[in-house]
């Protein structure tokens, strides 16, 4: 069976500035009991913008979860009533400077559905111009472009090591008409 | 820059069954500081299994934390010290009764390296014999052999929506030689 859990009772243990985490009870399709400690996350929004000489824009971020520095698509948290789309053009501006004509909303996808509702937004951008990057204060990344089959083949050898990137540059060398 | 951020100090706020949670506050590169959430995961494999007649197995689980039953490829958690290759076998045989003569470890990547550390293992398994399935007592999920072409379909239309499912399945059938 896929059936249902029905909550009993859920329990608030932590509210931060980016997650939440609760722990609810539930009742199984079969009758028992158990519990699931799921986070809370906003969404985010994931950017493939590939340029006219079939470059992908790249971010290098330091992340302290995992303590390195990653290759990742620019992506961001959606601000509270954010369209996904205004966030992937905000995100895009803050993190790269580059501006984008073309948007083509692809597919939404769950990051870890086991315990976390993190749901991600992908966009492909094009007909970009370059403009003025103005990142978060405490972000720090900077942006490279890689021609996206030097990116695929980074992915191929383990170099890039981000789920929602991986997606993001398959999409864009798979389904892309 | 993509520099490193010195934790200054660390806080757990949560110790669970599944995930721990904590809070850093950091020294970033030029100096200021700021706190990180990090939700810790002891990692996780996900299994794109391929039978002879290019079908891959899925499973249909409800999904507590996004209140749906999604589509996935076989998965798990980590055991304390379990190596990834024999959680993956467990698994396997576990949720869908599978056993693999041909193993292949193709990836490893992060879900959300944003806020959480888990890392997961991705396999390829091939020469597979049917055995009797066995799933944790709080699992409900069932398996379904799926046309890999079909299933490649599905996630183009958005039908599967689960990160490590989609870096699975787009493996399979572009970097598999």
């Amino acid at each position: 069976m896929a059936g249902e859990e029905k909550t009993l009772e859920s329990t608030r243990v932590f509210s931060g500035r980016v997650i939440g985490v609760r722990v609810d009870r539930v009742r199984l399709p079969d009758g028992r009991e158990s519990t699931r400690e799921v986070v809370e996350h906003r969404g985010a929004v994931v950017i493939a913008a590939l340029n006219d000489r079939q470059e992908v824009m790249l971010v290098r971020q330091f992340r302290k979860p995992v303590e390195a520095v990653l290759w990742e698509l620019p992506a961001g948290t959606l601000e509270e009533g954010e369209e996904p789309l205004a966030c992937a053009r905000r995100e895009l501006k803050e993190e790269t400077g580059l501006e984008a004509e073309e948007w083509v909303p692809v597919t939404q996808f769950y990051s870890s559905p086991g315990f976390c509702n993190e749901r991600l937004h992908l966009f492909w951008a094009g007909r970009l111009r370059q403009g003025e990057a103005a990142a978060d204060a405490d972000e720090n990344l900077t942006g490279h472009w890689v021609p996206l089959e030097e990116a695929l083949e980074m992915a191929r050898r383990g170099e890039i090591a981000d789920a929602k990137t991986l997606v993001g540059l398959l999409s864009l060398r798979y389904w892309r008409r």
